[in-house]
């Protein structure tokens, strides 16, 4: 892996790098609240992340800092024969290290844990005015077959 | 709710159900394994399932007999401060009674059970090319916001 990243799993004392991060473009601005200290509810939701071993709260540190962060998730699911999903969410890389392959390593080193656990396929959806994350994705042997589709309840 | 429909948390002995309507499309046919026994990778996922509270194998029943089945999941997250999302995979409906609404009782349910548990957000995936699916899915509100992108390991 390029330029001595490490990828490990996220701890506690992480959550304000992470949390920072997701609120640091125009979507997260409006739906994260990076404060001190931080809400509640992000440490609620580590521990409930951090206690189901189907969840792997990354973060990529660079010389003792972290500059990225992604959430792999492992479905049981009875299609494919009851193959195992990995699934993708919340992936950033910290602003002044965007544009050097950092992504790809995180994304490359995502893949690879996914088959270790022996998952049959990696999902993930992106906006669909991100053709920037489309074809770095692309570059990486997904394909965009689907259609993602939310419904907002608040 | 239209039918008599009763919506259930699936049990074991309606896997053969769940595994042919899974397999009875040109998908689903390619990838899974109707047959009698079912194999046991479909019961070793079916009890991964079963005992993980964030996620609820669903069956749709008409006068005693399964006719649906879709695969509610809550995904703990930090983004939207920590909050829930919930997740709908593998959503069938019988041959025989498709185009009688059932469809859309299961995905209101679906929406009514997630508000309950408080997640935030349902989202789905379908194909590109199934516009129909599409314009059910807007029709119980859903946005198609995202490109679903997918990478095979197998």
């Amino acid at each position: 892996m390029a330029h001595d990243l490490v990828l490990r799993l996220a701890r506690r004392d992480d959550l304000p790098s992470i949390v920072r991060m997701l609120a640091d473009d125009d979507l997260g601005s409006q739906r994260e609240r990076y404060e001190e200290p931080l809400p509640e509810s992000y440490y609620a939701a580590f521990d409930k992340i951090d206690s189901d071993s189907n969840h792997e709260l990354i973060v990529a540190e660079l010389n003792g800092g972290v500059i990225g962060t992604l959430h792999l998730m492992f479905l049981p699911s009875l299609s494919f024969q009851g193959g195992l999903r990995a699934q993708v969410e919340s992936v950033r890389v910290d602003k002044p290290y965007q544009g050097k392959g950092i992504g790809s390593d995180m994304m490359r080193w995502t893949i690879e844990r996914a088959k270790e656990r022996d998952a049959h396929i990696v999902q993930l959806t992106t906006h669909k005015s991100r053709e920037d994350a489309h074809r770095f994705y692309e570059r990486l042997g997904f394909k965009g077959s689907h259609l993602g589709m939310k419904l907002s309840l608040r």
